[in-house]
């Protein structure tokens, strides 16, 4: 099963350009006392939405809508009311149309994700919901949160030579 | 309709002696764009937990358990995400069984609750769920949060009067 | 405390003249493994906008826009995820502006209500968000789930004197 | 990114040796007015629980716990409340303690999935957490969810020599 060959590890801090702190609700917790699985999504799809409209790009009434396409999430750790998230955001794909947000979810101050996902967004039409290019200003945004991946190796290296592209001392691509 | 002739009337932070600050999330807009009623009463039932985990007086494993008989919400303004709550706690009435909680839930730095709801705790056996005399740590605990009602005029006369109350400047009372 | 003094009672399923089948979900139960009290709320969102969509009387692009005013929600017996909802729905109050539903909510095949509820709609003007009229679609809609209160004796002779309104023997106002 | 490069298309009902119906809510829409992509996943773990509490193989209160490691949802088609859900359930791998659940959304009567799914559970020591071998008699209830995988062609080929593997008529492959 390629899910448990990509032995996936938690991150660190350091490999998200952008938090957002986010307090957990009793009712989060399920019967075995730990946040459910589900909830951990509604903190992404949080993130996600509120770096949008702080930035000014996202817009309810008009323009492009963004479609989610896919979500995933791996955990690692249990969290449970009253716990803090920190929740960390990351562009690692910029498409045409879409993008690919990866999300570490941090327990209080703990330096290591408790769990990490991503959420897939395209861009489009609002009347036809068939996918548009990305506005400029959206891009710009979310070029502001581009990280490079760490590993592989090589892949690293290729991302490195596309033009513009410098990878920064916090895994955080400048500008 | 009793509900019309209460005409209720927003109240402002210093009818609260403690408050929690909540994060409103992404998915609490319902397609009004606006948080959407239920999410509120979650709110109620963090504030509620997190001050009786915060005193230590809310064990999961073992003693009594406090048992939701009532709750009820009045709607004065609209919130969004992503405003931020700071969620007003007191205890209006405290029996020997039950509390009722009161809750203001303010919108950013508003002055004025944009909500105002309650929240009836009675104190059970964990095995037989029958009414029993809240533990005194418990209702310590809940003591701290007790504010008087300020109307009507003879309500209040009446609480005062009762040995050790004693009505505080900001609505609280002090032991 | 009016609250105790109230002394609600559960009701039985022929108080309601409409029901609707909700499935309960793994996440509603919280660390008690009882559905939250939270959770009752959105089912009572459930009733009412599934009864107004399916008479064609709410829409989401036009005309008024209903806001909810008050709600509250008493809670009799515990109900827990696999269990399956029963929510029976009624007018109780039809004023010129708002309607107050009253939902009972009743657990697998029982005929009593594990807990009652109220929700306040008012109409009001999209733009302005005043209240107004309620349109005659709506009304006509909402007086088919009109049921008069069992007591006390007072308040139901004196509905029953106002023109137009005859108590049914299933407790439901016939047109 | 691999995700692109998958390409996943909606599968049909026959693939789904299990179903679980399941209602919407109001509140599940969010501002777009469809159904949020973080509901999906409620409706994952409800029909993977309920299947789990049928078959009598999952206590709340002794034996091993099943810890969710990893979920993730492919979307193609929006919902919207009041659309009910039927959730289909299969078993896709099944190790020493995980087993991966697949599951299909499927809106209506539409023969299509309008979302795809998975969940990971490890079974692992109540005290410890640590994984530990699937009990026979949860492992008994997940075998008969066992369906194989349509392609790549080698990969099926692969698990239908596994000992132990028998499909059934209702939508699961046949040897």
């Amino acid at each position: 099963m390629s899910t448990s060959l990509r032995k996936p590890k938690p991150e660190t801090r350091d490999r998200y350009p952008h938090f957002l702190t986010i307090t957990t609700r009793w009712m989060d917790n399920d019967v075995y006392r730990h946040v459910n699985n589900v909830v951990y999504y509604s903190w992404f799809d949080t993130a996600v939405n509120e770096y949008m409209l702080r930035e000014g790009v996202l817009s309810m009434d008009e323009g492009p809508v963004c479609l989610v396409i896919e979500t995933g999430c791996q955990y690692f750790r249990a969290i449970s009311f009253p716990d803090t998230i920190d929740c960390g955001l990351r562009v690692a794909h910029l498409g045409t149309s879409s993008v690919r947000f990866e999300i570490g979810i941090f327990r209080n101050d703990e330096p290591a994700a408790a769990a990490q996902g991503h959420f897939i967004h395209v861009c489009c039409d609002r009347a036809t919901h068939r996918p548009i290019a990305m506005p400029e200003d959206m891009r710009r945004a979310l070029e502001k949160l581009r990280v490079m991946p760490v590993k592989p190796r090589d892949k690293l290296t290729n991302l490195v030579k596309r033009p513009g592209v410098i990878v920064g001392d916090a895994g955080r691509v400048p500008q």
